[in-house]
This record gives C-alpha cells, structure tokens and sequence, in this order.
C-alpha cells in the first residue's frame, strides 16, 4: 500500500487528486497539506478520519507518506518540492512555475538523495501519447505540420502543447524543408515556423483544446489527434505517475518519458 | 435529346466530357472541335461515326448543338464562348482564364441573345457544395476559419477554393472579431486574414485536395469537409450544369448558383 | 419590442432561455410559468420586477406574450401549447413529449387560429444545419454512410439525430445500393441501414455527442460534421425562432423548416 | 554497398521497388527474377547493365545479393523464400500468400541459417504506425473502437489492417466492456464486435482505403488515422526493411516489430 499526501488538497485539480486516490486499491492517502483547512471541513473535502490535515509545510511529519502529490500555486512548487525530496517523498508535481534552473536544481537534488519523482507540465494521457508518437512518427515523416484549436478566450497562440511537440519532433527529424519555392498571395497563410515544422492555431468559441499532428509522405498520410474536453483527463496520467514513480531512481521531467 | 458539341475534346478533361456524355442516355454527342483531330482518330478518342469534327471555330456549323462544353485553353476561350453564345449555344465552361472585364461583357451579351450559360471555376461538386453550405451556415455562426491541405508540390497559397470560401462568408457575415486580445508567442501562428476570416495552408507529400470550413458557436462547432482525390470529380459538376444550362436565361458563374 | 413568456423558467433549459432573453435587444420578458416559484425568488431566476410570474397555467392573462416558449415537461406540453395557440401566443417548443396524433392535432388548430409556432426536437444550429446540408447533399450524391459518436453512457443507438438524418436524406436520394455483393467476415461490421443508408454507432467515454455524414462520389468526398459539447448551444436555436416565429401562418415541426 | 535481388520485377510493386533501390545511395541491384523477361527490355523496366536477369529460380547464382526482395504470386513466394534463406540473401517479402504453417516453418529455418528477414502484409508506414501507436495506446485506453473507410469496389468488410489492428489490441488491453446496457433500436448499428473491440466498416465511392482508431477516456479522446492514397505508399516501408534487414537474426513477420 503507497501511502500519499497531496499538498494544494482543497484546489480544482487537488480535489480531483483526492477523489483518484480514494478511488485506488493499492494507494492510501495518509496526509493532506492546505493552508486555511480545518478538520470540520474533511467530509466537504472527503478526507477520510485517519488523513493528516496539514496547514503548513513545516507541520508536515516526515515518513507521512511515500509520494508527494502536488497541486498547489507557482510560489509555493519550489519549497515544496525540494522538501519532498530531503524527506524521501517521491513527488508527482502539476504545478507550473518551476523555471529552468529550478528544474536542474531539483533534479540534481533528487540523485543525490536517491529520490524518484515526476514534473508533469500536462498529465492528460491523450496530449502525452500525442507527443510520444509524433516524436517516432517523425522519424519515418519528416514532413510534418502541426494545427491545435481552442477555445475563444484563448488568449495565447500557439498552445503550450503544440510547441512542446514541434521541439519533440525537431530532436529526431531529419533536416528538411517541405516546399521551398511556394509563393503565397495572403500574408501569413502558411502558419508560424517552429525549425520549418509549421504550427496553425485556430480560435473558435465552442471548441475546447484539440491538437492534431499531420505527416505526410509519398501516396500516403498519418494524423495523430487528441481532444481534451474535460480537466478530468488529468486524472488518468496522475494515476500513471502513481503507478511508476516508486521506480524512478531521480526527478523525470514529462509523463512521457516515464511511459 | 439535348444536343451537346464539346470544344477541346481530345485534352485531359475534354476526353472525359466525351466519355461522360457517351454515358448519359438524354445527352447526344454531335460535334466536337479540336485542333490538328482527323477522323482516323474517332476511334482512339472514343467518337461515334456521327459526331462531326471541326478542327477551326469558323467551320463550326450553326445548329449543331444545344450546349456548347468547353475545356480548351486561356487563349481561345473568350472567341469560344462569344461565338456559341452568338448561336444559341448554350455555354459550359471549365476553361480558365476569362478576366472581370471579359466574363462582365459576356454575360451582357447572354442577356442580348436571351442565353443561357455557365462559367464553373470549379466543376467539382463536394467543393461547390462545400461553398454553398458554408455561405448559409456563416449567417448563423459569425465565428469560422477555414483550413486547406494540399500536396507539396502546390506551389501557390492559399488555394482558390479556400479564398473563393472566404469570399462568400464574407459577403454575409455579421461584422465580427473573434478574439482581438489574443498575443501570439510564435510569428504568423494564426494563419492568413481575409475580412477577419483565418485562413490556414497546410502543405505536404501524400496530400492531394482538401479543404475544411470549421465553425464555433457557444457549446457547439459545424465542420465542413471536401477532398478531391481525383479530377474525374468534375464530371458530377458538368453532369448537373447540362441538366440545367438550357433552363438559364443568361451567364451564370458559379455552379452553386444554379443549384 | 416582441413580448415572451417561458414555460419551465426555472428548469436547466429554461434558465438559458431567461439569460437569452434577457440579452436580445428585441425582445422582452414580460412574464414566466413555474409552479412553486415566488416572488422572492426573481433574483435568483434572473427575473426583472416587471416579469409576471404564473405558477399555474390557468392564472396566465390572455395577451401578456407575443410569444410562448416551452421547456416543461411531457405532461404538460399538450396542454401548454393548445393554451398558448388559442390565446394568439406563437408556441416555441423544446419539450419532448408529443406524439404524431398530439403534433397533428396541434397543426390542424394553429391554421385555425392562425398563429405560427416552432416544435424543434434539436435547437442545436450546428445539428439543424448538418441534418438541412446533408439532405441537400444527398440529392447529388446517392452514396451516403452516417457515424454518429456519443459518451459510453448512452444507452440508446443509434441517436436520434442520426436517425432523423438519414430519414431525411431517405425522402430526396435517388435508389441506390452502393455495394451489393459485398462479403463480410465479421458480423455487424457493414452497420445499421436504414433504408441502404448506413449507420455507424460508437460509444466512447470522453465523448459527448457528434455526428458526421459522409458522402462519396467518384473521385471526391464530402464531409459534414457536428459536435455538441455543452447544452448551451441550444440558445442559438432558439434565438433564431424567436426571429421568425411571428412570421409563420401555422406550427412547423423542425427548425430546419424555418431557415 | 547492400546487393539486393528483386523477384517479380516487372509487376507493379516490383517495378516501383527497382526505382527504389536505383534511388537509393547505399544499396545496389545486383539482380532479379522475372519469367519471360528479356535482356531487350532492360530499358523499359529500368535495369542498368550490371544487373543480372533470372527467369527461373535455379538458374539464381548463390551470392548474387545479400537482399531478396520478393513481389511475386502466392504460388511462388514459399519456394522463393525458402530458396532465399538457405543462400543467405535476407527476404523481405511483400508477397502474400504464406499460411501460419509455412511462415512457422521459414522461421525455423531462418533460425537454423541465422538469416534474418522480413515478411510484411503492409509496407506502408502510415498503417504500420497506427498500429503500432494504436497497441501502445490500449495500454492506457481499453476503450476503444476502430472506423475504416474504403471504396465501394472493396468485396470484403472488415479490412486485413482493421482487424489486424483489432488483434494487437487485444493483446494487450484489460479486459473491459464498454457499454454493457446499451439497447440499439436500429439492428447492428454498433459495428462488428472482435473480443469487445467494436470495428465500423465504411464504404463509398471517392475513397481510397483510410483506418482510424478512437480511444476514449474520462475528458478526452485519443485518435489515431492514416490514409493511404496510393501504392506508392509501401516504398517507404521496404525502404525501412532495406536499412534494417540485415541487422535481424531471424525472420520477421510485421513491419512494426522491426522499428
């Protein structure tokens, strides 16, 4: 039985991590880490009788659980982590915020103390294995392009997954340039240029967050899409990193490389 | 029995109308023009012993036929068209190549001699439709890009049918922005404008016509479709404009406009 | 300025249908039908101090709405929208419930009466144009297969959606079997066919209610394809009856009717 | 410099495969096997000087390629490969044909000679792949149900790549039924049914031969599609064989199990 603690417990996506492990045979949650939670509220939280409410990251008892599941806000991801870590608590991290440097640090924390953990920037399997096949479909296609569609209110274009792909495919692809001479008569029109894998971001009300992948060569086609329409789709990568991240030996950045 | 001559009957498409004419059972084949054609080759080009061959628009027989089929080249297609109009030929036109000025002229012409005709940028019928449906669903859902996949080796973009699309949205869609707050973190991600209309060209190998209107609304989204895998697709449009050429009163443009 | 009454103002539908209103510029609520709803409760229900509110049907003046939009309950639907024709309040109706002798009965009494109304078992746009495009579609390609895509939770295939548009498409498309010897060497595999139309149904967790409509002919595809992702998406629906009800002589059954 | 020998090289696989390997920098065509072929048609098949032409199998000189690529008929393909093995030229076999009988008895003796090879159903990458993704996939994603889509002149439903993409489903997904009480109003509307995998035959004119595969999970969907637009296709895949052929110990069957 892995015992858990998930730290950001009362969030959207914390509740969501709750409900999981309550859900899970092999899993037990022993400890919860929110500040401003009191013991009142377990039954609108569903936290079981024997669970640990913390407030504060200094109350947590070492040895409370064997993995830190963490869903909590972008100042807090680094100490939490890194706290983790020194008590060799394995962490599941959704969070965003950690910056490059961060990363490296707590990486080479987690060697050092022999601790396996996860950093997942998209835990919805459907986006993972997405970006785990167009990076060996690339090897084969190096003629790829990439379009991604949401919603409206999207304020930024491309999405973030559609570029973590065309880096994933850029490492593999042979160098390549689709279609040197063509002339376009509207500016633009041919999409943005990430190392000549072309991206299309499209924004329509009614649409939520889709990405599809295009490869193309000689008398055929492969398309790879995912749809996500739904936050609960998290839930089932979190299940994965429950699943694998006793067996890492250091801090694994994206569920894809955990698969 | 509609009486129909075909003018560039021994080209790629000319020798398709043939063998779709040779295939309809109200349509006759009684004569066609083509240059440099001897009556030895009646056989190879699938010619009955009763259609006439002219070889020279001036030895064109008034009378011969009802419709006049034209797919012959840029530089002949104005004095073609002129001249069956002139004899109560009824135009049918996939022939590039007639400017503003010279379609503006013709169809005052049909007028003159009360004839119909039409003049078809494109015969085939899953684009027409395409066209037709997403002018009418425009009306009803402001919010519309509009994406085009094409092989590689187009050299030119967006595709016509892809701006002719845009075109007839605008002309009735309501004024309308989708996202005017949205930053792009990667140049030209958003693709080509027309009138607020996102246009996006997608090009590679395997590929051969394909275009996609896609359009959102609150909770919902309308996507229309058409691929051309094969020019054989234009005969269904021919088909449809011989059934009803003899019905206009003038020169259409356009085979949505007269269906 | 047209008046409106809604029947069901406090039910999930009903609710959308006050927050519609109340954002047309051209249209007012002057008053709603609710049992149980109190005064008290117009905050709540979104309900301006000039909207009268009716907990029974008897108690509703003649003459207080233009137009009757229903969302209730099958029970009450036969009996609502007779009220509503007899008392010159054009019936909107999105209540399931009516049968063939009920709709009958009801179109026979608003020519009496001369009062228009809409009976639309979908005020999905995006449903109501595919189901309108595919009919029109289907009268230049015989060769038509349906798949229609819902969550795994639906209990019923195939949809009703899929149903009505290959009935639809069944009333234009000339006789046709497109592949008459074929040899199947799994059971089921061809699908539902409805009249030779075939249907695909797949039910899948994560999805949530799509249909396309795929036609062939030679050498082109055409696709037209709808996704619902949220019951929002019936204000647009009902946004356009409320346009044009007023403009009918009698009820119509169907919004397509009315585009 | 790889020696490779083609048998069947004047049909049209075979000829495609001799513009391959001339197109190619670091494999040479040493030889190939084609009843009635003459050394006047070296031209009009592509064949350089160099190239030994063998009209029956027993006149092929050991040692004339370390490659045997084989497009034949299924009354020559076991002898031919059979023959391949026990001269150490590495089959790649495009041929079908083989029973389960025969393909366990060439890989015994591949073992026996440590000749490693390659008999494929399907050497276009685009389906190899999807199958590939759609059983890494499963994994993650037991529900799921596969949609394939070919012309209307196709005999046979559902298709060889569908059913074999069913198979290595199931080799490997948890047991799981979808939607076990659901009640179809419309006889076999859900599909063809291989151990719970749910397969949709399509067919329609215009279409060429097209496979997707939809998995579902709580808030998303995964999707996986490949079109095949010509035979050109498959040169892609004996390419891949081509490269690694020589690295195998035995014979193969598949082409995913080689990448």
């Amino acid at each position: 039985m892995k015992k858990v603690l998930i730290a950001g417990a009362t969030g959207a996506m914390g509740q969501k991590a709750v409900a999981l492990v309550n859900s899970l045979p092999d899993v037990e949650l022993t400890a919860v880490l929110a500040p401003h939670l009191t013991a009142d509220q377990r039954e609108q939280f569903h936290l079981a009788p024997s669970v640990q409410i913390f407030q504060e990251l200094n109350q947590v008892t070492p040895g409370i659980a064997d993995i830190w599941v963490d869903f909590t806000i972008p100042a807090a991801v680094y100490t939490n982590v890194n706290f983790a870590i020194e008590h060799h608590m394995a962490p599941v991290v959704g969070t965003t915020g950690l910056n490059d440097g961060q990363e490296a640090e707590l990486i080479e924390e987690s060697k050092q103390y022999q601790c396996g953990g996860l950093i997942a920037p998209n835990f919805g399997m459907s986006a993972v294995l997405l970006m785990k096949f167009a990076k060996e479909a690339a090897k084969y296609f190096p003629d790829v392009e990439i379009i991604e569609m949401h919603h409206a209110d999207k304020k930024d274009a491309p999405s973030g997954t559609a570029l973590s792909t065309a880096k994933l495919i850029d490492q593999v692809r042979p160098n390549h340039e689709t279609n040197p001479a063509e002339v376009t008569t509207l500016d633009q029109v041919r999409g943005g240029d990430y190392h000549g894998i072309k991206i299309h971001s499209v924004r329509l009300p009614g649409y939520i967050a889709h990405e599809q992948v295009l490869f193309g060569g000689a008398g055929e086609a492969l398309t790879i899409r995912q749809d996500s329409f739904d936050r609960q789709s998290f839930m089932s990568g979190v299940k994965v990193a429950l699943d694998k991240v006793l067996d890492l030996k250091e801090l694994v950045i994206g569920l894809e490389n955990i698969l």
